[in-house]
């Protein structure tokens, strides 16, 4: 293997019984060279503001990536050992950047059937034009090709944005951000290409030791104390629509549960008070998060933002990494989720209402078939997101279309949206999407329950017209209108 | 596509690798013409002793179907805009047929890949001879094509029944039904080809707002007041008596839980008392209805009825839904169910009874390996009932097949079940089951698991031998003695 | 069928696709032959030190099988028609096992889709030369040839181990076992092949009716009697210790959930003394059973001893069979477990140590991707045992690889591991398995995912090189080091 040149295979991922590789490599033409849409990203705005170099390979493909620096934590080494840096604790970081990618390049068998070898065989191969498997043989030549493409000024970010053909892709902000990278790219003529997203868990949560700091930056963003549930929620308002004016989509929630019951305002304004003057328990923050959930889509209502929600992880699950590396370190794990119950406040209040836009993402994929098709299935706010985190696989995303087609069919899901702070791997992701939905509907055509051109169409929308209309603030840009859409608006009047 | 005639293709929803296929057909051709045995129908069998007509073509196919409707809700459409006829608020219900039709034949895509697909195009083509796949550009013409056969006798619902080789029919009715329907049936010489079922979740569930309505009618079919729960609990015997004469198989309950635990009598007469009197909350309520399938199967073992449950789902969703159009319009979401623990009190009561007969229906699939397989595989009066609901579909069934067989077995389950209000699609539904069941069959005779000769014979087994005796009344009908039913009822005497 | 020769596919398990197949063969041709590692038996260990014969056909297969008697009974027979023996009740034995052979041989249809069904052609084709399949026709030919087989010298337990190729096998014993069968073993030259597991479920559930007798027996095997908390604590570990020098790898805990909660002592100690002295609720006896989980962990860091915790199945779910028939008599019925919060405190204090490590078993397949995969992706003392009891099946096996190893590689599980009381199937187990690992690799190479040498490595690991090292002790034997382990060996001083 290692004298071959090292080229990808043009079928990789796709379905292999002939006729249906056949069908899917004719579907996947179709879609493959489409702009990329990447509405749930995490890259930092002043990053492609400044057309930022990536640094050396450690700092492109390892220490920024949870999931393969997870992966060599699961079988012995430190984060430390990896480059993460320490929040504290004596664990010396390895600063040898070389080293850490040979450690990397050692261990590649452990990413065997995992999406992270996918995504790393098309960066290597087919951004960086590698020809060598990695291994502890070829490490030290395949750091230094990878070291001197990124010196050059084709691998910067935005040559790499051309090059990827992205056509939009949005930030995640916290809600004091002052956006003043993203007002800089539109100066730059880039503010339809790069827009932000507001993000409020970092003061949703009154329990998390960050609250008040968080509480307190909103304030100052807004010139003025917040001393009241009633001020919190006018920052937040505000606050919104200084996103919007800065071409913001869409928020992002990322909670515990899936709970959404409103608080009567005094309930509200008693956790609040208590949280600005010290510590609340947890039940009450999970009560206040609920709340906010809610108010957040209220105020979807009134200002057209498409509402995201992911909940169902247990964050921090080990306190030793967690006071070791801080917060969100690998070790956060799933679990179960009750979208019917949880989600039941919200949707009675919102969810007919044409305003309105609901995205759904979960872990738990026991409720693809049991929950989230059937809620997506009837209320016409509610898109399904595409399948998260771990879920960004190749059997994941098709075991997602499986159990969620046949109740929501493939227009009551947001089409693909990668979830990635590594740039380099946003293509990677998206055509690993779009091989598994060809696949995904050859089999559909294969079984003569659709034609090959019902088949094409689908694909194309799901690989770049559903994000772009299930990401399209409500009132604002009028999605692609189709009949239904058209009375179902005039129907609300 | 529009240009050539549409024709369903053979071999469709069968396997697409070409040796599978192969076996496929083979299995499928020994099923495909097997009468249909349909014993969990939601047709009124007054429109069978009257051999109605069908009215046009939205009174058929969209109108009463749940599962059609809710899509094009989800898309923005309202209940109303569909010909639903809402039960209060100002939205005017449509009344232009035609445009209804139009509607749905325009937004054809968004049942891509759903079994409403499946069976829409099963019962245009095979049904109605339908040469032309809806469309904007094709409604009208479709439209007129149906209305012209709707017309005609040879699609009244006699000669469907007969056209379908329907052999016998359940129907669900409640326990306060006359049954006369059934006894002018049986005096029309259609008794045996359709059965009542006995449905008594309206006098179970003492919170809901029609519970005092439903017991009155139930003490009035019997010709005294209920003021007791003894007396609640004669009348159900006495009803159920009178279902068995009049050719009764089952009986069968739609609850929110699997919970079966028994009450003393004194805390159900209690609740029944507060329930005659005033408001009941809802865990009284739940407490009382799980009290209910403990009696209804302590009934069973006398009366020999079979007992399907089928648990799991949060009714009427949406207030404003249930509020405009009333109970059960498509926002039923289900939930998680613990089948292990509720079941517990009456399977130790009853479950290894040969007089007793359980079926089990569920839409919470992770149960399927994790509790129903296993519970099924070991208590002999338990048999698993067919994918239901949202289930019943392609990949719905399959999924059924690969997480029960290998635990259950094939002969622990009902075979298939249909649970249709929708006359015309029973037979798309008992033909896409025989499909999928055939495919599975295909893929054990492929890995040498199984010979095709039995794996056809379980083909048969499965559409037409199964229901039969799954549902035949315990006591009654014999079912079809196996050695093991032999000595198992010897060894119980 | 009958007439013709029963010769089993040499193709049989492995992908039907031609393309794919010829993948499986070549990669299953690589394992086929290894030794087979049987980490976790339920084997005597008197029976190999005695050599014993295995008695009748109806002894060997069907009384002491749980799943085919299981099967059996949920069609209707009851546990004592097949010779299992009722501890009371009137039901009668039954002693006639030519019988008992023939009622299996004619229920032979029930099995159709079962492992069992697989197992049992494996075991009577390859391991007894049988060439006719089990019918009411061949019960008794088949029955003859068989106790013929089974009084000859070469179908003792020793020479079939020999024939088995089994590296090593480890049985299951109780904390009080004085283990001499083991040393008698190692006597004979035996020790290294089969090897005790500490199994302590019977001491550490306070409301068990057994739970005082045990206790008691495990002082006496200490030369005292148990009065404390502390005590309690000190025989486990004296006995431990005891089974580390007689060669054990491992310790086993089967639990109602996976609860890991260490108790104060005090609170021990109270539970501990209310149990010697009287009953204990069972929500103390949960408390305490999950407190002893994590003292387990904490002494396995201290021995070494690899721990093995399979929760989550209500056992002895029906009154009846436990009264007539004892504990564990095929009506064991899982329920859903939480495994991210039950074993955060776990893990929280050993689950980063170098010196742990923890092997997790499920038959809640709902866990697989949304806990267990990121739970043995991130925490370097976890790895993710074979899928267990009911899951040990073709379809269970390819569920568990794809469910597990796109977030948790291959690396990070153990390889596989069979669970059973039936030793003829040992073979027809690990053979299954090497075939569905064959066959999810093949479709990784098809898929342009994996080299052909990349999956025939990770096969052979799968099958013999990951159980070796999962099952390693801890500070005693070193498990192939690899530099990730190196590095986090060093680290970890």
């Amino acid at each position: 293997m290692a004298e071959q040149p090292w080229v990808l295979h043009p079928d990789r991922a796709l379905p292999t019984e002939p006729g249906q590789r056949s069908i899917a490599r004719e579907i996947y033409a179709s879609t493959a060279a489409l702009p990329i849409v990447s509405m749930h990203g995490h890259i930092e705005p002043g990053a492609i503001r400044r057309n930022d170099a990536f640094g050396d390979p450690a700092e492109l493909f390892i220490i920024p990536d949870h999931y393969l620096v997870r992966m060599l934590v699961s079988q012995g080494y430190r984060n430390s050992d990896l480059g993460v840096q320490p929040h504290q604790g004596d664990a010396p970081v390895e600063t040898d950047h070389r080293l850490i990618w040979r450690r990397f390049a050692e261990n590649w068998k452990l990413f065997r059937g995992t999406p992270t070898r996918y995504w790393m065989e098309h960066e290597l191969s087919v951004v960086f034009g590698i020809t060598q498997e990695p291994s502890a043989a070829t490490a030290d030549a395949i750091y230094d090709q990878l070291s001197a493409s990124l010196s050059t000024p084709e691998f910067r970010i935005r040559a790499l944005f051309d090059r990827f053909n992205i056509e939009i892709l949005s930030t995640t902000d916290a809600p004091d951000s002052d956006l003043a990278e993203h007002a800089a790219l539109a100066d730059q003529g880039w503010g339809e290409r790069v827009v932000p997203t507001f993000r409020p868990d970092g003061v949703f949560y009154p329990d998390r030791v960050t609250w008040r700091a968080a509480v307190r930056a909103l304030g100052a963003r807004c010139g003025r104390e917040i001393v009241s549930y009633q001020g919190f929620l006018d920052a937040l308002q505000e606050r919104r629509f200084a996103f919007v004016a800065a071409g913001a989509r869409a928020t992002d929630h990322g909670h515990l549960t899936a709970n959404t019951t409103p608080l009567a305002a005094a309930d509200a304004e008693r956790i609040f008070q208590q949280a600005l003057s010290g510590p609340v328990d947890a039940a009450s923050a999970e009560a206040f998060a609920g709340n906010m959930l809610f108010e957040s889509a209220r105020m979807s209502v009134e200002d057209g933002l498409v509402m995201q929600l992911h909940p169902g992880v247990a964050r921090d699950h080990s306190a030793a990494i967690q006071q070791g590396y801080g917060a969100d370190n690998g070790f956060d794990i799933p679990v179960a989720v009750d979208f019917t119950r949880g989600l039941q406040p919200l949707l009675n209040a919102f969810g007919l209402d044409p305003r309105f836009r609901l995205i759904l993402f979960t872990i738990d994929e026991t409720v693809y078939s049991r929950e989230l098709a059937p809620i997506a299935g009837a209320y016409p706010s509610v898109r399904l997101g595409a399948p998260w985190w771990f879920l960004d696989s190749p059997a994941g995303m098709a075991r997602f279309r499986e159990l969620v087609t046949e109740t929501a069919g493939f227009y009551n899901t947001s089409g693909f949206v990668d979830d990635t702070r590594a740039f380099a791997s946003i293509p990677a992701r998206h055509d690993l999407s779009r091989r598994v939905d060809a696949g995904y509907l050859a089999r559909l055509v294969g079984e003569h329950r659709l034609t090959l051109d019902e088949a094409t169409e689908t694909a194309i929308d799901l690989a770049y017209t559903l994000p772009l209309t299930a990401y399209a603030r409500r009132g604002a840009v009028t999605p692609a209108a189709t009949p239904a859409r058209a009375e179902a608006e005039s129907a609300a009047q």
